[in-house]
């Protein structure tokens, strides 16, 4: 059983890594497209570039958020999880 | 039988890590693609910055919600399927 | 026969989780380009911000709708298939 | 048999799953691509929006309809399949 | 024997599930480019609206008719094939 | 033998309904996007009707061929093959 | 033998499906995109009628070779395959 | 070793219809890009319609001969390859 | 159970890296897009320059923080889990 | 040791179907975006038609090339390695 | 258990070759982007060359930063985990 | 060992199919978009001929040497690698 | 353990002909991107000529230093990791 | 142990073509597109031939030196590492 342990062990720290990588790629994506308009659209207009700011800040704050919810549930996957205590409660440890 | 009670473990902390990632990466993509068009329509109109502002978040909004809805699911499947419950039993603990 | 059982609660958790997370990755993308259009129009064209608002929030309403069926389905997986009463009884719990 | 029994019972909720899973995203893109345009156009010419409205909405009826093939097919295949009967006799059930 | 005959049972719950699912992503797939320019048009020119739509409908039919096919053999597979009958007569049932 | 005789009878039913699915994707995908041009022409010029729906039918029936190609080797698939024929011989049904 | 010659049916009806699914999605999209510039061509210049359908007609039939050419690849492998004569030959049928 | 010879016919039938499915795809489309402009080409100007017809007819000549060489493969592998006589001879028939 | 403790540790390694190396394509795409545009901006528009680079390195920071998420569950990984503490534990070291 | 044999006559009809059909793939479309653009540019100014043909017919002979030479390592496949010849010695034929 | 701790020695320089490379490939394509836009803008405006090639640098440092992330981890891999550690002593060298 | 030497010369001649087909599809997607460019830039403007036929086939001839890498890898596979020597030597022919 | 000492030298050379390939195809498109846009600005304005590249050989060796860090890696498995040196002593040669 | 120093060989070979391709076709592309633009350059100013021919020439040994980088790799794989010479001596030839 110990052994089986060891393999929930294994998939809790996989899946913690690929969980933030792939939230980390789409968010830097979304983040990327959005940053390309702001900049070309202060670029083009310099007297926008305040609402233009704001505006993006507003929207990036959302993608990051997205982003954020994965971390959550990476650090709840490594330190939290109610099956993590009773995989350790099993094993005697 | 407690081995596999820990596959199914397993099993949970893996499905709500990748849900909630691709989740995250399809709903960054899509408030990306919104966030971009609010962004170079206010560089181009300022005066429209206040309903390109609204229109855009109740569109965030429902994309949001859309990822709220795998967070949702995620942590369901952490802390409270009718599964769980019975797997708990089933190992006695 | 129990360890089957655990294999198939273990497949339901997972189904409901990818089911959603693909869902919400298709409807997200429909959303945002929609909602790009949107956003886009009004920049163009303050005043057509009515209609334009209405249209939009019946298309996707409609998109939502596909979303709200996945997680129909996910929640029926989880909490309402006939198949997991059957093996609720098969392994008398 | 029982074992197998499960592995049908298996299939099915999986297959349930996936089934409305990707119509959905298919459906949610061809009807964000409509409606994209369809807010561009009212955007760009006001006047349109009756006749662009009422369009829309037959083509997005009929791209529903392929979904609700898709949910059919799923329900079907959790509540109706001759084959379940069949299973369910086998083990006694 | 009646292991090979639910592996034969799940594999038609399965293909159907998935045959009508994938079918749905394509046609869905073409009318939403098809409706996006029959918007497009309506939009720019309102005139043609009548002609637009009947083209249209004759050409979203005919994609229609596609998916039927598909969920024809997805209902064959599930209520009809003759190997089906066969099986059951293997089988005893 | 008859193991692998139903194991013949689940590819058969597996590749009826991959076989239409595919195709019917592909196919519906060649309709959307001719079904898109000939929607936008007669839009932009609406006296160009006649001769573009009997060129665009000509071209989808075409399309519509290849499909019906696939789904009479389905048909032929379940219904008809010679290899049918030895199996059902070979387990003396 | 017998069950090694039942692979190879198996092998041939699922490949005759596959290769005339694959090739119809070729030949749909590359009829499809052909198709669509005749429409737009016509649609344009209504005058050029003839001559583009004649030349549209000359390519589309060679591309319909292609798709004919796998159908008739499809239908040498489910009747008159040198090999099916041997096989059939071995197991004595 | 009869078995291994039964693998061997397989892998035939398999390959031959792959390759003519594949190769298919591919000219299929390069025939459908170059079709695409030699149409759209004459709707422009149709004065130019007898060159573009020669030059079209010989590209596509070459592309026909790609699919040909695939096809003369796929015969070769059913009909005539030096290792199909070598088997036969090893399995007596 | 020691080779379960090595393969615990073959997973940590193999995540760490790949985490990171996921995490910074999709950084390093969304950083692109973003100077790619930054860059063009200031060639049209040289005096726009310290506003562009502004919000430029705003976006930038926001991004690399996605992947210094990624860096930290990486080191969290390689260093820190708790459940490295255990394994260690269990395997007496 | 013929039961590996015949895996090796397997492998290399595999590889040549394999081989062939990848490189035609690739042919046609490098074929097909060239003969594309001389079309186009054919029925733009029908006077370059001669110095476009020939420069066109140069590159395609280049590209012709690099099918020919993966039809040529097919062809050694099939009937000319020394690796056939050791193989046939070793089984004796 | 030395053969458990080869295995961990190869996933070592496996993840470390494979992570560099991911990396580089995703920092290669970010930096690529972004230089074309830098020499297209100095092209266009040579004058805005000194401002263009500061911020160029300032972002290309950015995403050079994400792939020595890569870098460094791949070396920790290598030379530095204290799992490296933990495993040469258990084998005892 | 034997065995093993077949499925080393299997090797040689799958990797020696897949090395030449790979490279071909690149090299003949290189060439094919620097000759659609050299194409309509003669149509455009026919004078400038020979220069432009002179620069691309330079550069034809670096893509070519290319694929001559893959293919002289290819042969040195099939008739030249050490290893084969030391095979034939290892079974004594 | 000498075996698993053979898979280890075997991982070893495959990741780094697999590091060095990739590398080298993301290089490889950064590189001809940015090459590109070089060759455009200077064919459409020579004057540029020398801050163009300049500028283009600053971000090539950025880019080329990308592929060197694989090539060290790579060079750095064949030749100097720690591992190879614990396995060639545990193997006593 | 000569069972898998054959498989050692097996991979170096395998390895060393799939390298050289890989790097082939990445290279090719990159290089097809700047070839792309330095031939659409030239046509449409042949008067900046000669810079636009260096410049694309530097940049194409840049991209040239990335797949020899693979080719060497490739070579030392075959005829030079270190684990080959180990793996002669252990069997003893």
């Amino acid at each position: 059983m110990e052994i089986e342990a060891l393999k929930f062990f294994t998939a809790c720290v996989t899946i913690a890594g690929i969980a933030i990588a792939i939230a980390a790629v789409g968010c830097a994506y979304g983040m990327g497209i959005s940053l390309r308009s702001a900049v070309e659209g202060i670029a083009r207009n310099p007297e926008s570039s305040g609402k233009v700011t704001v505006t993006m800040l507003i929207g990036l704050a959302l993608i990051e958020s997205l982003c954020i919810y994965a971390l959550v549930i990476s650090l709840i996957i490594i330190y939290a999880t109610p099956m993590a205590g009773t995989v350790t409660k099993m094993i005697g440890m």
